[in-house]
């Protein structure tokens, strides 16, 4: 069989200080507390129907355990892990229940150093009966929820100094999909914009140009629903001094975005709006070279590189 | 091979007059004309990257010629085809160009009547360089485009009489999923709402409680951006003395709604805002009962239930 | 001197249970009691700058006390007493602090039976500082409120019998202007839109066709910021189970609306966004007839003609 | 008597090309062209009642005329006039009708050096009845307009050297109030944001801080409906080339914005939306220092201090 995945699921995320992370992802954007076990906090946004799409450990500095994707079925979980295992790379195999809510899974590193886990299972728990909609197609009652709120996980941004390679082995192996690509006006490739699902950008795999450095997670991107609402999260974040990275939007995918960092661990959240789907099984990827738009942002700006490695 | 359906790509109606139909598609809502071939119209939606999604023809009266359907892969047409015609369905074979912009593709009848065209190929023809957006990933600049111009394809709802058998049909022999069901207080089904890919109802499969009764269409749903963009197509329409059948929200899907009918044709457009996506290959299907939810409209409703037959 | 008034400033009503009209002004729509007082929540719209503009008393069954305005300046008050006094109407006078937060006032009964109250003072009173904007023009942050919470009182309707001779009332003794007017096809007046401000309208009055029936408040709008705050607000009513009379634009004034009733009280709030400011003071007075406008709703649709007496 | 201003009503600018002008003005933006006479366009936002709140001329450099100011009643003119005369300052009258729809009028330089004009009177001419709304109270159906057209004028935003005086002149000579201020943390006042109307920022007055200057207009600001509008207007200016200086929101006035200039003139509109209304007669100025809000720009941030001088 041809082993397949279906969908960014989640990200697991290292911190120093848990309590005060929670500060920032809970209280403040939004995400609600799912589950705790031990220094783990399980999130989930608020339009979700899956147990957690955030895995919050407290460590001894921040970092970033894993990006977790979801296969298509679960005969791909072991069909994968032979396939990287045959390509020489490590896979270990996570018990279900090990990471809560979850079923089995594997985890191994990228071959540029990617921290990796697929899974098939995870519980849809249902949320308390005094905060869930009477809509049976929602989970919360907004009534019940953080205003800000996002509602679904969407993309992440990986940077990489060896992006090209990455963004390769993602299409080859994985079977990802190219969306989108930008090219430098040398030629050489700045940014590729894969899918796993099909229908938009879930992998935005990105050429770090810092020297000497890792593999990192940029940002991990949650929709919402209206351009107000990021306005409205920038206002929630500047009335609890949480710093902001810009708003705008991005000339790639269209997404408009706003970028915010948790002050404790430095992860970042974009919210996005807008954007656009691809339900067209004969897309051609979207090709943007530097000479034809120099702004990679149409609207606004970002104003911070930061990211955090694994 | 398993043939397999990506998605619901067009549909095409007939209506007595050709020229009063386009003063309600293209001028008022604001479809963009592609080509026009004879008595045909081919009209894209603005944010749509396929060469049409409506093929509108001048016939005796107003009708439903075929609801367009693209598949996964080429190989899935004679796939499809060789499944039906095992099932003792008649499949006619269309070449590709005679409907414009379209690779070679088959039409049949569903056992209830409705009536079907299965397609792989389809042009990616360019706006004119003058109404291009500058933003590879668009098509039309906006600022070229009526201000309430839909989005992009969504849905279709077909009413049919045997509409148990018809769902049961799609998921069978088709291989649509069941995303959301609406069974009434006697446990009979009123509505069963499905998708070909996977992320969102494509075919809404109502229940027409109407005697002596065809299988109809009773509207084409487009997708808009906003909110906004539902009441500034309603307030369009009454400038133009077009008549409107309702602005709300739906509990099922929890799409936003605007219904517009061509005044000429009786071919309606839903402007659809929200609801939402699934990624989630485990999704199970939503259960409404008229129990726990009386209203199908959970906001505003719908004021009239005309529908047009093939 | 000429007395003047400058805008309306708040509703007084009567509510047969107190605690359960709280769970619709306070816990649904998300009015701040800023103070109670006996019998009397003093309850203010997030976005206002005064003390309150609902007053809401317990009393053996449904009414309203008084429409408040707010004069231009203290010297109106006792000018405005005078004038009406010189027509035999007969002023009370209400001691500051009477009515909580609000200075010196005069209330009386107008000739066709409706309740005033004139004041000029009233406080400012900063929000807690833990719930305080850091914006200094603003009050509450809106993080710390309801998300549907509407913004500031915006106008009443008032129905009664004896509208026309309501209407020339208002302007001829109290100075109001009249933005628009609405005339039915017999060439009789349906309504009547005045302004105190001369920016917006503040009172709707309203031909009452029921049959031996009383000067009644039909509702009290407040402003939302946006379209889709309709939506929300609808929405949290039906996670509440709160009964709506419907969403849709009116063609006088432009306004787009949300009204929704309190359960125990019958009291309606209409949420309103949009409409028109007028600034230029040579404005003339939109003439609208039943002729060249039947449908006084431009978009949706009202299903209620409950009101409450005084 | 005591002569009142009612409101701000237009400017009259100059450019270097009235054509180039014209292609930003009306056919980027969307003002509407209402008269030409000669070497002046006079200009409409789309939802105005009045013939024109910009007048465009042709002259050897871009400059400002004038602003113009509508007075309460036709009696505040010449008591304007004799007022300032009385002052020293020369006063010029302006016959009806030399200005295009407007009434008899006065031009004067203020004490710091801005061209200010007195009318009251202005045309309400009816747009052609193709274009016109079938609601009573709007102008153009917005179906006919550029869909970025702003809706009508807000305010000024004026540059002085002495720009405290300048503020203090408009106080004590023209009557204007002021709704909020800023100082900087050395006590020295940075902006002054004064009323006419009484109901919202009109005249900005920002101290200019760069050497040897002249009075000037930053930026004149027309109000949008949502801030989907204000990313669509960006939108639109990208796809034109138009260069953009920022989209976000201020902190004084909560004003979210967008600014964008005529590329051929340097004249700067600022697409305006949300803020607040004051209609309280008991207003007090906001006061803002420097020490408890830094950041003038609640969200995003303005990119160019380029003004034009009289």
């Amino acid at each position: 069989m041809t082993p397949e995945l279906a969908r960014l699921g989640h990200v697991a995320l290292e911190t120093p200080d848990l309590a005060g992370s929670l500060s920032f992802f809970a209280d403040a954007v939004g995400f609600e507390e799912v589950e705790r076990d031990g220094d783990t906090s399980y999130l989930r946004a608020v339009d979700e129907f899956q147990h957690h799409s955030i895995a919050l450990t407290e460590a001894a500095e921040s970092g970033v355990d894993h990006i977790g994707w979801q296969t298509a079925d679960p005969e791909s979980i072991p069909a994968f892990a032979e396939r990287l295992e045959s390509e020489g790379i490590e896979v270990t195999w996570v018990d279900a229940g090990e990471e809560r809510g979850q079923g089995e899974a594997i985890r191994f590193s990228t071959p540029t150093g990617h921290e990796f886990e697929f899974y098939h299972e995870m519980e849809k728990p249902d949320p308390p009966e005094e905060r869930r909609s009477k809509l049976r197609n929602k989970t919360y009652a907004r009534t019940t929820t953080n205003p800000i709120a996002p509602r679904r996980i969407d993309h992440t941004q990986l940077w990489d100094p060896d992006a090209v390679e990455f963004a390769e082995w993602l299409q080859e192996d994985l079977g990802f999909g190219v969306q989108e690509y930008y090219d430098r006006e040398d030629g050489s490739r700045w940014g590729t914009f894969l899918s796993a699902c099909g229908n938009k950008i879930e992998a935005a795999v990105i050429d770090d140009e810092a020297e000497d450095t890792s593999p990192a997670l940029h940002h991990t991107a949650y929709k919402v629903d209206t351009v107000d609402d990021l306005f409205e999260a920038h206002d929630a974040m500047n009335e609890r001094g949480i710093p902001v990275d810009g708003i705008g939007q991005h000339s790639i995918s269209r997404g408009k975005f706003l970028y915010v960092r948790d002050p404790v661990s430095g992860h970042r959240i974009e919210f996005n709006a807008g954007g656009y789907l691809v339900f067209d099984p004969t897309w051609e990827p979207v090709a943007w070279t530097e000479t034809d738009l120099e702004d990679r942002q149409w609207i606004g700006q970002i104003e911070s590189k930061a990211r955090v490695e694994y």
